[in-house]
C-alpha cells in the first residue's frame, strides 16, 4: 500500500498519516518523490484497506500494491490446479469441452443431445434445470425433475454433467445429482452461495460476473476455497460493455491475464457472450487458440424450437465440425498452463 | 416485436418466418419497407422471446416493441406508488433521507449516529448487520446481534431502520427486526432472494445492479411484485463504467428515465457511487435537484475509525449542513412524481 | 512511479530493474513490502513512462504516482482560472449559461432564438456552423455562412457566441467570428487541432471525449495550454457506457473530481448527454446543484422542425423556467470554486 | 423506422404522428400491436432521422430498421473487397501480417526491424513517423524525416509500409511516401480527415475508435468511400471498458459481426489492445482463429529501449514463432471472407 501525499502537504499532514498507519499496526516509510512524498506501508500481512487513509488531510490517493487474494494466487501455489471429472481433465493442458442445451426440456431431448455431443467428442454434458431468467414470466426450468433427466442421460451415455445452482435451498439436490456445480454470472458475488459452494464435495464452475474485474472474480473464488473446496473452474462468458453487435463482449484477454495470477483452470463460454450462432463458432475457435483450459458450448438438436436461447445454440453437425477444428487449433497454439 | 428481413430475403424466407410466428400462436403482418420487408407480430399478450426468430434464414434482426414488464409499469398503473415508513413517505413528492453508518459496529455507535442523523432531519436510519464484502477476509458484519443493536437504536430515537439481507436463511430475522429490507446491488438478480422478498410484509429497497439496464432493474422489481409485495423502492447507487475518478458512475439520468416507465419510488445513494466524501456532498445535492423520491447517505461519527467505507462517510455536521441544502434544493426543483 | 516486483523475484531481477531505472537517469529506491519488493523512482522531473519497466523480468506491475499534467494542475496554480466573455464569467463562482440551437439553420432562426435565450438570461449564444455528423448524408452545417449568421445575431442581441471548429483549415474563420471556439467530443484527442487551439487568441471550450478518462481530458487541455493559450473551459457532455435509457451517461462526479485536480473552469452540457428533452431539464438542475462553472443548453423555437437534435432542444419557455430554477439552486448549493 | 406510441396514446396523437411523418415525405402505416399502436415508415430512401419523431405527444420510442450506411454495406455489394499492396492481399481469405515498431526511431532501427519481420514472413512493414501521444511532453515522432527512414527501409527490403497520418497538413507527405495510410483510433470521427482520406489514391487503414459502435465505425468508412476511395481496411484494436487487466478490451466478436454487414477487409491489432507482450501472443493467435483478413503486430529488436510502447512489442524471435502458429491456425479455422 502506498499513501501518496498532495504536493503541498505539510510535515504535520505527513506525520499524521504515518501515525494513522502505525496505529493500525503497520510499519510506515515515507518516500520523497520528485514533487511529493509517498508513504509506503511495509511488512503488512495480507491486504490493507485503502479507505482508512483516503480521507486524511493532505492525502492525494492510496494505491494498493499487494493483491488481496491468497489461496487462488499463483504466487502462493505456482503449479496449476488439475480437476478431473469423468474423462475430462481441466488444467492439464488439454481442451475438454462441456456441451449441451441451455435448458433441460424433456427426457428425450437431453438424451438425444447428450448422444450427439458425446459422438462429437464432448467430455461433459450440460443443461439447465434451474434457470435464472430476467423475467418472472419466462420458463424457469424443470427443477429437480430436470436433474433427474440429466442423471438419466448420464446413465445412457456415460457423460458426467454440469448444471447451475441458484440458491442454498436447492444446493443439496444439485450437488447430489450433478458432477460439477455451476454458479452463474448473476450470483458471482452472492457470498452466501459461494460459502455454501466452499463446503461442497463437487467441483464448482464459477462464471465471471457481468461487470466483474479480474480481482473481484478471483476474490469470489477465494470465498469458495477459503471454505475448503479447492476445485474451482473459472469461466469467462462475456462482460457488459457499450457494444451492441453481440450480447456481451467476450473478454479473451482475461485468459492470459488470469493465468498469471491464479493456478485455477480457466474455461470460456462463447455461447452466452455471442447470443447468436454465427458468432459462437468463430469465438469458440478463438477460445481454443488463446489457451483456455476448456470450452463450454450450447448445442440443441432443434434450436428453432428451444425453450431458451435457441438462437445461440449450434446444430449437432456444426458442433461436430467445430470440435475438430478446436482440437486441432488448441494443439497448434500449445499454451497449456 | 418486429422481425426485420435481410434485403435479399426471398418470398420463401418471409413465408417461413410468418409460419414460425404463427406456429407460436401470434399474428404476423408483413410490412414492406424502403429496402426490405419487416414482419410485425400483432396482438401478442405480454412479450415475445426474440431468440425464437433470430436464427431463421433471411432474418436480419428482431426488435422488441412491447416492454416485458407489467406490474411495475406506469402504463398499467399511472399513479405513483406511495410507501410510508414511520414519518418517511416515499413517492409523495417529498425527499425522505435514510442515513447511518455503512456497518453496525457496536451498540454505542449506532445509538450515537442515529441521534445525530435524527437531529439533522433524517427520517430513516440505516446500518449493515450482514455485510457483502468482496473479500472473505474483510469484516462480515455482526449478523443478528447487529440487528438487535439497530432495534435498540430505534427504541432510543424513534427512527425506523433499513438494513440489508443477503440470503433467504437470514430473511426471517431481518424481516422481523427491520422496517425496510434492502437487497444489495450484487443480489439484484438473485432471483431466489427476489421471490422471497416478494413474500415479505416489509417494504423492499432494491438497489440497481452494477451493470443493470433500466429494463433488467425493473424486471427484478417485477419478480418481487409478482409474488405479492407491492412496496418496492428502487435505489440508484452508481454503475460500473471505464471511469476511474469515482468508485462507480452515479447515473442520475436513470431517475427521469425510470419515472416515465414505472410508478415505484426512486431514491439515490450517492455514497457508494462516489467512494469519497468530497464527491458525496455535491452528488447528494444533484440527487435532490433531479427529483429523486429520497436519498440515502452514509454518516459516521468517527469516519477515520470506521470498520467499513469510512472514506465515504460524512461527519455529522457535514450531514446536517447537507440536509438543509438538499431540502431547499428539492423544494426549488419541484419535480415530485 | 513504483515498480512492483513479483513475489518470487530474485535479487538479480531487482538489481536489473534498478539498473534499468538508473540508466534512464532516475533514482531508484527498493522498498521491501509484506510479500514483495517494490522500487520507488525518486526525484524524477515530470512523469516517467511506465512502459519502460513493464516487460522486465520479475516485474509484476508499474504504478504511476506523479500525475503527468503540469500547466492545468491545481497543485501548480491553486487559484481558479477566471475567463470573461461579454457578461459571462466562467470560474468566479457564478453560473453563466450558454444557449442556442444545435445547428445554425437560417439568419432568422438564430436571431429569433438568440433573442429568446437572452431574454431568459443566457449570457452566451451557441450554434453549430460546422457540424460533425456520424453520417456523410446528414446535414453538415452552413459553414462560413453560418458564422456570419451568428455574427449578425450577436450584433442584434449583444450576446457573444460559441461555435465548434472541426479542423485547422477553418480555424481562422471560426476564430475571427466567434467569441469562444469549441472543440467537440470527437476531436478531444485530435492533437493537431489542439495545438492550433493553443495558438488562438480566443478562449476554448474543450468537450470531454466519449470515453476519455479525467487524466486524458486534462492532458488534452495541457496540449492547448502548452502552446500558450491559458483560457480553456472544460465541458462534460456525457460518456459512453452500457446504459441505453439515455444517449450518453452524464458523469456529474467528474465535476468535483476535476475541481480537485485543475484550476480550469468546468461546465456541463446536459443536452447532448440526455438526447431527449424530458431528461435535459432534471439533468440541468443537477448540474447547477453540483457546482459547475456554467451550463450549456440547446434551445430551439420549433424543435419539431429542427435540422439536428430537435428531440433534445428545449422550447424557449421551458428554458426560461429552467433558468430561474438553475440560478436559485446554484445559489443555494454554494460550491463556487 | 418504427414510431412506437404509448399505451394510452389517443387517436389524435396517432394522427399527428402520421401527419408529421407524411409532411417529411414518407409513407406512414399504423400497425396495431398487442398493447399499443406502432407506425411504420415505409418506402423511405436511405435512413430517417429518429429525432424528428421522438418528442411528439404520445410517442414512446422510435426504432431504426434500415441501416444508415450504403457503400460499405454487404447488402449492396455482396462480394468481398480485395485490396492488394505489394505481396499482401487483404480480403481474399489469406492472413497478411503488418509488422514493425510502434515509433520510427532511427534509420538503422527501421531497417533492422524490417529485415527481421520480413524474414519471419510479414508482408507489410509499419512504423509511426507522426505519433499521437496523450501527453504533449512525450516523443511526438520524427515526422517527415521518419517517412524517409521508412521509405529507405522499403528500398532495402522490398516491404511496402503503412504509417499513420494525424492531420490534413501532413496528408500529402504521408500519401507520397507510404503504401497504406493509417487513420488512428482517436481520429476515427475526425470527419475532415476522413474526407481527405476519401480523396487519396492510397488504401486506408481505419482503426476503430475507442468506444465506437460497429455502426459508427462503418459510417466513418462510408465517409471515405463516399469521397471516392473504395480501399478501406477496417482495424479492430480494442475498446474501452471497465476492465483493468488489459489496456483495452480486444473485441473479437466484432469480426464476425462486421463481416455480415460489410464487404471491407477486417484486420486486428492485438498489440495496442493488450499493452503487454504476454497478452499479445495469445490474442494474436485468437485473431488468426476468428477469421480476420490480416493482423498487425508490433515488433522491436530492443523493446526495453523503445521510445514508445516497448512493453507491448514482441522480440523478433517471438514474432517469428508467432507467425508460424498464426498461419497454421488461420488455415485450420478456414473462415476467409
Amino acid at each position: 500500500m502506498l499513501v501518496v501525499m498532495k504536493k503541498g502537504a505539510t510535515e504535520e499532514n505527513i506525520q499524521a498519516a504515518v501515525n494513522s498507519i502505525e496505529k493500525r499496526g503497520y510499519e510506515a516509510r515515507p518516500i520523497p518523490g520528485g514533487d511529493r512524498v509517498s508513504i509506503g506501508i511495509l511488512h503488512n500481512k495480507g491486504s490493507v484497506d485503502a479507505a482508512h487513509f483516503m480521507g486524511l488531510e493532505g492525502v492525494k490517493e492510496v494505491i494498493a500494491v499487494t493483491k488481496p487474494y491468497k489461496l487462488v494466487s499463483r504466487e502462493i501455489k505456482p503449479e496449476k490446479t488439475v480437476i478431473k471429472v469423468g474423462n475430462a481433465v481441466f488444467g492439464d493442458g488439454t481442451l475438454p469441452v462441456i456441451s449441451g442445451p441451455c435448458a433441460v426440456e424433456s427426457q428425450e431431448q437431453v438424451i438425444e443431445i447428450a448422444r450427439a455431443v458425446k459422438a462429437a467428442g464432448a467430455q461433459v454434458f450440460r443443461g439447465g434445470a434451474f434457470k435464472p431468467r430476467t423475467s418472472p414470466y419466462s420458463f424457469q426450468g424443470h427443477g429437480v425433475k430436470g436433474l433427474e433427466f440429466l442423471a438419466k442421460a448420464r446413465e445412457e451415455t456415460g457423460l458426467p454433467f454440469a448444471t447451475e445452482v441458484m440458491d442454498i435451498e436447492n444446493f443439496p439436490a444439485v450437488e447430489e445429482h450433478a458432477d460439477i456445480v455451476q454458479i452463474g454470472t448473476r450470483n458471482m458475488q452472492n457470498f452466501s452461495l459461494l460459502k455454501r459452494a466452499g463446503k461442497s464435495f463437487r467441483p464448482i464452475i464459477l462464471k465471471r460476473g457481468m461487470s466483474a474485474t479480474l480481482q473481484e472474480w478471483l476474490m469470489a473464488a477465494e470465498y469458495i476455497m477459503e471454505e475448503g473446496n479447492p476445485n474451482v473452474i473459472l469461466c469467462e462468458r462475456g462482460v457488459r460493455t457499450f457494444v451492441r453487435h453481440s450480447r456481451n463482449t467476450l473478454d479473451l484477454s482475461v485468459i492470459p491475464a488470469a493465468k498469471k495470477e491464479t493456478h485455477l483452470p480457466l474455461i470460456v463460454d462463447p455461447s452466452h457472450a455471442a447470443g447468436v450462432r454465427d458468432q459462437v463458432i468463430p469465438l469458440a475457435l478463438a477460445s481454443a487458440a488463446i489457451g483456455a483450459d476448456g470450452v463450454m458450448i450450447e448445442v440443441h438438436h432443434k434450436p428453432e424450437e428451444a425453450m431458451s436461447d435457441g438462437a445461440q445454440s449450434l446444430y449437432p453437425d456444426q458442433f461436430a465440425d467445430l470440435m475438430k477444428k478446436m482440437t486441432a487449433i488448441h494443439a497448434l497454439a500449445g499454451q497449456g498452463s
